[in-house]
């Protein structure tokens, strides 16, 4: 099978490199032959090292795309409207197309998905998400004899790896966020990461996915962990939990509930043990029960690992067979998930309110909760040791995501009350 | 595709029940019809629910086997020698295979698979291992990119209960085994399930998979749970580990090492937190890293998904393509794995002498580990307020199987030690 190669970078170079590593391998296994028919960069500088390998490099992708002998195009440059153009007329020259762009594919999966299976054309995307764990696999045929009731992920390993340090070194977003960057953990622009914009990407492909409806990204609430501080990340410690950037689907009768935020994990719940860097999807199926998978879910060769079984995968089918496509069809616009407003979903919450120490304020907040019918489970007072700034920890039971942003507003016009609200949501 | 169904029991049924529920959608959404063109059971009681809705029921599976419009026979019956017989049959007339059977396929496998692959017929066997876990599919495809570097896995839910319960309930062995047979977590007979024979099939064809050689389940070793102790439940505990069963692949060199026995896993790793009757594969790649999958590794609807899963498969290659079987061929006995005798691994022990409290016996102990090349990491002493029975425990470095069974037999036979020397292996 003769493969085009867009953008040789990290991902890219990975793959290159696996293929020459297990070339023979899957030729003995599996009978099929992984050929790279030519690799394209923006700089003849990118080409140089693979040029010097033999391998024909193109400055200019769409030349790649015009060569009939290459069957497979991986598109592994990043960013949006380019690899759209390139993976259209990949598409229209009827080749296959295996990309880890899950930005490119919750942007324009809704005009990709539709084109291939019209032009009997697969589309695989591995590496999309999660990295190397085969979750897009899974959910395509692992998990088919179960419908997904919920999805909950740790999937942008940049946020996990800052709010693993902040709970296990006590420190603050800012000291982690810099010290995460010094690694290379994080990029020097990390609002894609750290905004929570990556996740959402990720989590309405999953979402998309798990319901058989199109979820758009831009449609689903987003909240980053720029709000989290060392103080919560303790309390919550105190009180048996971990914070996580979550990804979350649920499916409500016909409707769809995706969201992305900072949610409150139980000390013994398995995503709690995802440290660091590791991504981790967790589900709740009908038949199956729960159910997680985790590992790296980005670098280099975790990534290219992935991109290569959608390689093999493609060259088994498409070689030795003739197996259509995984109809992706209804992932389009007209398909489109109903989404549940977020206002109208429910778990439990964890406030912390700072005041200074009046004995009338736990009356006023007890009082402004109560008339918006959020009970509360329990109240902890900390930091009494400064009147002038306590800490007022309230822990609801079940409640309306509408009434407690409702009563929160209401609350942080108290005048005893000194600073915004810190909210966060458990994972129910 | 038509279907031909052996055993009508727990997970037999559970086929039945899903394909029902969700037949509509995998045609709406694959273009595939599961259609269940028989059941076979041994008697006619079995079979009664079944023909009450309408299904040909057969209590002679050779004569379901002789049906020429049945493509796809599932053997759900259990037992090793009529459904080898069976099996054979099916694959002679042309049939693909779908099996829940881990005991047959690890004692059998050798023939079943080489004669598939001469037939041209699949095989598939994802619900013999992990129930409704995708770890077959995994290592067949997910992971491809990947060599896999070793394996440990918790395999068998009713181990993992069991220990489980002694930790989280400082109960005996025996106190959460009848337990766990009241619940229906433990067979009447448990010995397949604690001595570990059922591990020890799934491990076997594991390492095959993840080898590429035949890993032949009678000839690695195998310790169950039996001589855990709650002492050493607690004390393990106490040192921040856990007891788990484990089955475990480790590629050395051209060897294969491949063993279940108890282990000690330190309680921050993933497999720690794998709690009561869930199962979990671990796996350490080259390219991806370490990597979990964990869920119900038993239960007849977990089981049945999995097997439901297989079938969606083949009729996504059967029906609309022709994709050729994954070679399997190479699980034949003259493509044994050569296997490393476990006296020649190596890892961290833990070891329990009960003595008097004798001021001589730590010397002699000592003396006698140091003859035999085994380094001390820790000593402690525990109980030493009752001075006839005082528990020594000793954490080693790195040390050589062969070297710890001679020095424990040595210690044995000292005239202070009043028991039997209690042993377990860390996780390494």
């Amino acid at each position: 099978m003769r493969i085009g190669i867009i953008g040789v970078g990290t991902v890219g170079g990975g793959v290159v490199e696996i293929i020459e590593r297990k070339r023979d391998e899957f030729h003995a296994k599996f009978g099929i032959l992984l050929e790279i028919a030519g690799v394209a960069a923006k700089t003849e500088e990118e080409l140089a090292p693979f040029k010097a390998k033999g391998y024909k490099g193109f400055t200019d992708a769409t030349e790649l795309l015009d060569d009939e002998s290459i069957s497979v195009v991986c598109e592994l440059a990043g960013g949006y409207d380019l690899p759209f153009k390139w993976i259209k007329k990949a598409i229209e020259n009827k080749k296959h197309v295996v990309t880890a762009n899950k930005a490119l594919l919750a942007k324009y999966g809704n005009e990709i998905f539709p084109l291939a299976e019209k032009k009997g054309c697969h589309v695989l995307f591995e590496a999309a998400v999660g990295g190397g764990m085969p979750i897009i696999r899974s959910l395509q045929e692992g998990f088919v004899g179960n419908n997904v009731e919920s999805l909950s992920c740790i999937i942008n390993g940049t946020c996990n790896y800052i709010l693993t340090k902040m709970a296990t070194e006590s420190l603050s977003f800012e000291e982690v966020l810099k010290e995460a960057q010094r690694l290379g953990f994080a990029e020097a622009d990390p609002s894609f990461d750290i905004d929570g914009i990556d996740s959402a990407h990720k989590t309405a492909i999953l979402a998309s996915l798990c319901s058989g409806s199109f979820v758009d990204f831009e449609k689903i609430h987003v909240t980053g962990i720029r709000g989290i501080t060392a103080q919560d990340v303790q309390f919550i410690q105190e009180l048996g939990g971990v914070v996580r950037l979550l990804g979350l689907y649920n499916k409500v009768g016909d409707k769809v509930d995706a969201r992305v935020h900072p949610c409150i994990v139980p000390s013994d719940h398995l995503l709690a043990s995802v440290k660091c860097e590791l991504n981790a999807v967790y589900l709740q199926c009908d038949n199956l029960g729960p159910t997680l998978q985790t590992g790296a879910g980005a670098g280099r060769l975790p990534t290219a690992s992935a991109v290569v079984a959608d390689l093999v995968s493609l060259a088994r089918s498409v070689e030795t067979g003739n197996l259509e496509p995984l109809p992706m069809g209804w992932f389009q616009k007209d398909n489109s998930a109903k989404l549940v407003p977020i206002g109208e979903t429910s778990t439990r919450y964890y406030f912390r309110f700072v005041t200074k120490d009046d004995y009338g304020v736990l009356a006023d907040i007890t009082g402004i909760l109560g008339k918006n019918k959020i009970s509360i489970e329990s109240i902890l007072q900390k930091n009494t040791n400064n009147r002038e700034k306590v800490d007022i920890l309230v822990i609801t039971e079940n409640a309306m995501e509408s009434s407690v942003q409702a009563a929160l507003s209401e609350i942080d016009s108290l005048p005893e009350i000194s600073e915004k609200s810190k909210m966060l949501r458990f994972l129910s």
